[in-house]
This record gives structure tokens, sequence and C-alpha cells, in this order.
């Protein structure tokens, strides 16, 4: 908590405010607060008639080689079923564009809606996957599940990330990489969505220049 | 790609320019962008002679009840054998106050550096766990390692939240909740550090209000 002490200045007229804030720690309930983390459309299905999308910021990279990934998914979710039979996701990044649908497919069910069909996007089969990518995404990450770990509410899905696809428009022609940047990726942080705001600085840069 | 049109006047003076942008995917190599992320400073050790800093990305929550979370560490990083040794690390979020230590404890080793007199951060004894918190940090969770699972290049650490000590100056005495959206977390991705920015929306929006 703050302290704050107040000393009347001696015979002026002005008096001298000073705050000091100390830094307290209290203890929490133990939760789920890692953030802040992608809220992104997962789409699964075999076929047009099953094909659903739902939105998940449980998830996260595990490994960088080989290229491995993991999605926490409720065993409820309509997609839970549809994920653990074909063995494959894709993982759709999203940008400002895709912030309502990202919302809006994470509070509504697949058993009521084609959720492809009410958010206006486009379902077109993964390259090494059956299950559809997100056109409108700027980048989908195919994915087939290595191994399912059963934690309490969540089942953890490990798997391989064997394809991605990026949108073209956010490739620079001249170095042939990917800029993310460009992408305007939201973020989900503890109950809210968020733009990203300015850059403070590149990986590295705190040895790439001299420290202050 | 981009398609340009260009269209002359008929006679007068101003030319159309239509641009038309058709959305267009490329496959790439399949690889580790699952973006935003945490830059979250992980510090570890069983008393101040061998606590250290580092600064993890591939991280997140699997499990809500109980709650659970994973680190991907590189058996490399000189943390890696005191965390498994010791079977606890903490996770400390990271704001803007702690962008540059979460670059640089990213890049230097623990092995060179004592990182947290480097970087003039605070080390407190965990509650629940022995190894410290960062005090400075607006957020950290205690984690007790349950399984590794070796991946690959890194090894993945199944850890069950013990305990999360918050700073009180983020939590409101009214409604003695805690605000995280005030605590200005930063964001890592693809190699860049952001600011949260601007609020898109809060979880659940777009069903609390009419659709346009």
């Amino acid at each position: 908590m703050s302290l704050l002490r107040t000393r009347s200045g001696s015979g002026k007229s002005k008096n001298q405010i000073i705050l000091i804030f100390v830094s307290k720690k209290i203890s929490w309930k133990p939760g789920t607060l890692i953030y802040p983390l992608p809220a992104a459309l997962i789409s699964c299905g075999t076929s047009p008639e099953d094909y659903n999308l739902f939105t998940v910021s449980w998830m996260g990279t595990i490994c960088s080689n080989p290229p491995m990934c993991y999605i926490s998914v409720r065993k409820e979710r309509h997609s839970y079923n549809i994920i653990k039979e074909s063995g494959e996701f894709v993982i759709n990044l999203t940008n400002e564009d895709l912030a309502f649908a990202a919302d809006w497919c994470g509070v509504r069910s697949g058993k009521d809606y084609n959720k492809f069909e009410e958010m206006k996007l486009t379902a077109v089969p993964g390259e090494m996957v059956k299950a559809p990518i997100v056109q409108e995404s700027p980048l989908c990450i195919e994915c087939k599940i290595k191994e399912i770990i059963e934690l309490g509410s969540h089942d953890m899905f490990i798997s391989d990330v064997i394809n991605v696809q990026a949108d073209s428009r956010y490739i620079d022609p001249e170095t042939d990489t990917f800029k993310l940047s460009d992408a305007k990726l939201i973020a989900y942080s503890h109950g809210h969505y968020y733009k990203l705001g300015e850059e403070i600085g590149k990986f590295g840069w705190t040895v790439q220049k001299k420290k202050k």
C-alpha cells in the first residue's frame, strides 16, 4: 500500500507533499494469471458439415525444434470431440479485424451456430490437415496431435506444428521475411482484449546499445 | 498479393486508382509463431547464492482447475538444472518498467552475472516455494513442478500453481479485485516487445450489446 506523509512548510505558504509508494505483495488464491496471451481462433473438422471454430487462450509454443505447441480444451466444448477424433486442428492468429469473431466464437457454441457463416469467415481446407484454415487470419498454424494429457478442467493437446500458412500481404517480397508486426495482432489479458501498442524494443536491444 | 488497376479518366483531368487486395496464403516452414506472448522473468534457486533469473515466452496456462501452467526451457540454460533439482520456480510477469530486465535476462547467462544485482531487482523468498519472487513484478506466480516432458530442443515443465503474490497497488480496495489492466504488462511478438495498447473490449462484449 502507499504511505502518505504530509509535511507543513516552515512558515512559508507552500506545503510539501511527499508520496512514498512502498511495494507490498499480497498472497492471492492460486489462479491462471499468465498474461498477455493470444485469443486465437481454433478451427477443426474434417468436412464442411462439421467444420467448427472456437477461441482459445490456453495455448502456446512448447518446443522450438521440432516446432510443437499445445492447446488446452474443456471436455464440454463442442469442438473437443471433433479435435480428439480427427487428431488435427488449426490455430488462426487474430488481429484487430478478427477481434469480434474471437470474442463471439469464444462465448457461442458450434452446437447452436455455424460459426464460419455467422462471422462471414472463409473455411479453406488446410494444406497438410483436413481441418480448415480461416482464410481471413494473418497466420494459420496447422497442427497434428501427438498426445492428450488429462489435467482436470482441461485436457492438453500436445501437438506438432506441421505447416504454417501466412498471408502474403505480410511477407516482405524483398527479404522474403514474414512481418507479423504489420498484422495488428490482438492480445488477451485477464478478461480484456487489447491492440498491441507502441514497440518497446527488439529482442536483444539491451545488449546492442550502451546501457544508460 | 495486391492487384493494382489504373484506369484513366475519360477526358477529365482526374485519374481513378482502384486498389484490390486479394488475400493469398503462402505455405511457410513449420515454426513457432504463436503470438503475442508474455516475456516473463522466471526466478529460481533455493538460497541467495544460487538465485537466478531468466526470461521465457514459451509458457502458458494449461488447466484452470486445478490451476496449472508450463514453461519450456532448453537444457543448456543455466537455470535448467536449478529448476529441475529444486522442482520449483516463480513466473514474474513483466511490465513496462521491467522491459529492460526482461530483454537483458533473456540474453545474458547466470553463469556470468548475478542478474538480480545487475538489474537492481529484489529477491524475496516465495511464500510457498524456496525460489525467490521478483519484488518489483506486478504479479508473481509460485509453481511446483509435477512432470518434465522431453520434447527436443526444449523440456516442458508441467507445473501446479501453488500461490500467487500480487502487488497491492493493483488491488482495488473497494472490490478486492486485482486490476491487472493497471499493471502495464508488456507483450512479446515475433522478436519485438510491445506495450499493450488500446482496449478493444471485455470478454463477452459481442453478446452483451446488439450486433450491428
